[in-house]
Formats: C-alpha cells, sequence, structure tokens
C-alpha cells in the first residue's frame, strides 16, 4: 500500500485522455498530471530537445514525490522512456508498449499500421517494439496535420476527410487489420479515419491499454493504493486558462480549482 | 559607425526570409539569427508565455553585443516589443508596426484586412496601430493552419485551397483592398490567398518594410555599418539539423558552417 500520487506527463492537453482512463481502472490513486503546454508541440522536435523536455517533467514529477511515472505522450514515449528508465528509479510506463501490446491482442492477420508524429514516426520505436513482438508486415506513416487539425476542432468536416485520405492511402485495401493511433489527439480524428479505412481495420487507441498496464504493475510492486482520496492535480506549463478550457472538454469535468501553473526552470538538467 | 552586429529573433525558420530582407537593403550589416525552435510555435501559447520567451531571446542576443532588435515573429512583436522597449535601452523593431505603414501606403479604400495566428489576431495589436493610423473598416482572422501547412509543404493543393478559403471568407467580395500577412510563413501560401481573393486584394508581407525602416532607424540614430563584412551567424535552440536543411530553402542558401545550437537556460528570467 502506497500512497504517493502517479505523475503523468504530457507535451500538452491530450494526455488528459490517458489520466482519464487510469481514473476509472484505479479510482483510488491520487494523481498528478503534468501538461507542457508552453513547449507543445513535441513532435515536431528533435529527439534530443524532446528527451531533455522529458526529463525536465519527470524530475518535476519526482518533486510531488511520485511513486510512478505514466509518459502519456507518444513522441516522449518513443525518444526518452529508455533514458528515464536508467536515470530514475521508480517505474516508468510508455504509452507506445502498452499500444503494441493492444495491437498484439487485436490484429489477426499480422499487418499492421502505426501513424504518429514526425518525431515518433522517426524514432523508429514502434516498428522496433511491433518487430521484437512478433510483427512481420509493418507500414508506418507520419500525419503532421492531424494535431493541428484535432487543435483547430476541424475534425469531421471536408478538409479532415481529405487530410486523413492523403495520409492514409498506404493503409487502406486490406494492406493492414489494425492501425495504432500513435498521438493522443488521433482519437478526437476516429470517425474520419474509420469512414475512410472501414470496418476491417481496428483502430487502437493506447489510452485503455496504458491504463491496464499500470494497474498491473502497481499490484506486482505492491504500489497499489487501495483506499486512497483519488486526488487529482492538475499542472501546466503554459497559461492555465485555455488548459482549463480546453482539458475539461477532454475531461468532461470541471479542473476548476485543482489546476496550477509549472515553473520548470529549476528543473533544467543536461542529459 | 558601429561594427556591432543587428539580432533578429523569431520563435522559429520563418524570420529568416526578414533576415533576407535586411541582408538585401543593408549588406555591410553583421547579423545574428536566433530562431527559437525548440519551443516554436510562439501562436498558440498564452501572451505571458510569449513575453518570457521574447525576453530570453533578446537577452540571449544581448550577450552578443547586438547595436538593434529586431523582432521577425508576429506573435512575439504582438505581445513583447512595449515591455522590451521599457526593458532595454536600444532600438527594438517590430514587424507589425512596419506591416501597418506598409498597408496605409498600399490601401486605396483604407479597407484593410489582417491574418495571423490566434495569439496575433487575440493581442489585438494590429487592429490598435491600424485604427491609430486613420484605418476604421478592419477586419481581421486568425489561421491556425497556415503554418502547419506551410510546414509540411502543402501550400498550393486541394486542402491548401480549401483551408484558405474557410479561413478568407470574411475578405472577399470587396471587403477590403488590402490584407497583411501578419506571421512570416503566410508568404508561403501566398498563391493559393492571391488567387481565392483575386486582383483586387494586394498582399503585404512586412518583411521587406521591416527592413527599409531598420535601414532608416540606424541612419537616424548614426548606428549604421557601412563598411563591415555583412558576417552572420544563425543561432537554432533544437538541433540544427533540421534548421540547416528548412532554413537553407528559407534563404536559398547554404548554411553550413554559419549555424549553432542556443542554450538558452541561463537567460531565463522573471517578467
Amino acid at each position: 500500500m502506497d500512497e504517493r500520487p502517479i505523475g503523468i506527463f504530457d507535451s500538452g492537453i491530450g494526455g488528459l485522455t490517458v489520466l482519464h482512463e487510469i481514473g476509472v481502472l484505479l479510482p483510488r490513486e491520487n494523481l498528478i498530471y503534468l501538461g507542457d503546454t508552453a513547449r507543445v508541440p513535441y513532435g515536431t522536435k528533435s529527439i534530443e530537445t524532446v528527451v531533455r523536455y522529458s526529463v525536465e517533467n519527470t524530475r518535476f514529477l519526482l518533486s510531488k514525490d511520485v511513486k510512478a511515472v505514466v509518459i502519456a505522450c507518444n513522441t516522449a514515449s518513443a525518444t526518452a522512456v529508455d533514458f528515464l528508465r536508467s536515470e530514475y528509479d521508480l517505474p516508468v510506463l510508455g504509452v507506445i508498449e502498452a499500444g503494441v501490446e493492444e495491437a498484439r491482442r487485436r490484429s489477426r492477420t499480422g499487418k499492421i499500421g502505426v501513424i504518429g508524429t514526425s518525431a515518433t514516426i522517426q524514432s523508429g520505436k514502434y516498428e522496433a517494439l511491433l518487430r521484437k513482438s512478433g510483427f512481420t508486415q509493418i507500414i508506418s506513416a507520419a500525419c503532421p496535420l492531424f494535431v493541428p487539425l484535432a487543435e483547430e476542432g476541424w475534425t469531421d468536416n471536408k478538409v479532415a476527410e481529405d487530410v486523413a485520405r492523403t495520409y492514409l492511402e498506404p493503409f487502406g485495401n486490406g494492406a493492414v487489420d489494425a492501425l495504432i493511433l500513435g498521438c493522443t489527439h488521433y482519437p478526437l480524428l476516429e470517425n474520419v479515419i474509420g469512414r475512410i479505412l472501414g470496418d476491417g481495420v481496428s483502430l487502437i487507441n493506447s489510452a485503455k491499454a496504458i491504463a491496464a498496464k499500470l494497474k498491473e504493475r502497481l499490484a506486482a510492486t505492491g504500489l497499489q493504493n487501495e483506499s486512497g482520496a483519488g486526488e487529482r492535480l492538475y499542472f501546466f506549463t503554459d497559461s492555465v486558462e485555455r488548459a482549463r478550457t480546453v482539458g475539461g472538454r477532454f475531461l468532461g469535468e470541471n479542473l476548476e480549482n485543482r489546476i496550477r501553473l509549472a515553473d520548470l526552470s529549476e528543473f533544467a538538467h543536461p542529459i
């Protein structure tokens, strides 16, 4: 039994979908969320910069005495999870491994697709993990316009459809039977993506998968908290106003007094 | 005669178009460019965060002994120029004022339009300056998808056309006779924008205007350098690899050995 909170970080607001699923499966756990909204997005940045930011985020969460770190951001999971595990002595869970495990459960043909940000796809992390877990036919593609489309709220109009049709071209006609939505924003475009690819392709959203994995891991290591108050605190590095509005929309609840501004400058650290 | 360099900062790579125009008008001046590619874009962030980043950028340039600071980024010009002028004792030129002056020269009907990032438009800075210089009919609109479209290289396809048609709807049918392209990336979409609005609307790109203003200002204050070597150094906060490729494309020249990584962590400063 361990009452310390679980830390979850993301490049912005999208990772709240991961927090939400963790809350559903582990309602008694105390959760601390950090969204790096001042430096979002990570997906267009270099690997070194994303690792550096991930270290700062982790050090911030450690200063809040977390017992485990969940990386909700696919780009940070792809680029920083190994480094964070080697540096810090607590469980670090990345959303990518969870997505790959879910893909193994869901794909029947073994033909798998992955879409993500430029940095996620360039890192080759999904491909490496998919190959390791037995997939041999892997198609991946970066979809840089999906994040700005989702943030603009253009998730189901003509532009979204045209953009999706262009990006998803390699995945049609039976090329894959499952597609990993390798970015927290992409589930917002699930309707359009599903319409273009049809029923033959199942769409994998890793938020649920990582929540299940976290639950197992806490139980296995004796870190779970089954009688806590389920308290939540939300930190953001950019002004909290926008986070309050947009974050509320992601979570379907009022964040009100549990939202704070985080200053990461004291956590800067050479890597 | 003052041999110190001129400092130019931008949220990323787009401001190189401003550097280019300054180089054309003032070929002997030494120029130092800082692109904050690790934290780009500024246009979706809060005003406080953009001001904070602009202060760090300016302090970095001051550490290189610049004689003047040019803010190539519209969002930073809109939100931070007044603060920077109040804090630092050297000429600080913002791209917005230059664009407004150019608009006054170009508009015949006095009906003017402005497009920019969300932060630029929300700041109300263009509207305030346009009103001050006599415009009474001002239409403005944020176009958040233009930057990611330009970065994806989708500047003249069907998606770009659909997006532009949606955003530019308020400016058609004689609503304005000039449109300020209030973001360094937007000139890359000039073809599509021009086609949609037609010949009756002149498109204003402030890069040339600010170069002219800078030349005047240096002459008036005795800061010009007419016999310098025209040396250039380019600093970026994210990995220089991408900046080398994309930046070269913006400038049409090889940046090669004149490109450096900038660490801004020592320039953090409360505002």
